[in-house]
């Protein structure tokens, strides 16, 4: 079911400071910043030759980072997103698994106007998961 | 000076629990596990089509991913490796720009054979950060 790894996302509280991180400290190729209000996160990609990073800044005031900004002030590893072929089929086997799906457990259209479905944590191992379409 | 992500790794309290989760929950390739008591850890890989995740367990008294796991029960994402080329140089350019590398500095040979260094998660956005020459 699971195809390749998407992205890996990193939750920060400064995102110039991150991309000074990456760009200049660690030597990486890094996207301009782009705001995505109706997610409430700005983001940018960390662009590796098979993968990227997405660094998340919090935007507005209901951003969906934000309360895990408040228990890691100084940033941390988010979720990971894992690319599948059919993403209803994804759920419909998730589900019949026992696996809880987040929120009304239909496909969103997601940061990068793909289908995407985020998955409990706890069914995890303690790790948040996005499915996208690709 | 970043290559590739090696793999995502994710450190879990129960392997077999984890390996269900990945292989039959959501449908994906998963190595046979393997011992490594120099490491203090037992670990699979998850196959992805273009990188890996690596599920971690606790092996012995003195694990590195023990504290980890005090903190976060139930498992959670526990750092990121990124392929350099040259690990000798990567080294000399992060201390340059004030980072800090973990232990004395020298690379390590990690779990998988090859030159490993790891960086403080503190100058790095909260996320641990492992460098492997591949």
């Amino acid at each position: 079911m699971l195809e390749k790894v998407n992205h890996i996302a990193i939750a920060v509280p400064d995102l110039a400071a991150a991309i000074a991180t990456y760009r200049d400290t660690l030597g990486a190729r890094v996207s301009a910043p782009q705001a995505l209000p109706e997610h409430g996160v700005t983001v940018v990609f960390v662009e590796l030759a098979n993968t990227k990073v997405e660094l998340l800044e919090p935007l507005g005031e209901a951003s969906p980072i934000a309360a895990f900004l408040e228990k890691a002030p100084a940033g941390g590893m988010h979720h990971i997103c894992y690319e599948v072929d059919d993403i209803l089929a994804a759920r419909d086997r998730l589900a019949a698994s026992g696996a809880r799906v987040l929120g009304d457990g239909n496909p969103k259209i997601g940061a990068h106007g793909k289908p995407v479905l985020f998955l409990h944590p706890k069914d995890f191992l303690g790790t948040l998961v996005e499915l996208e379409q690709v």
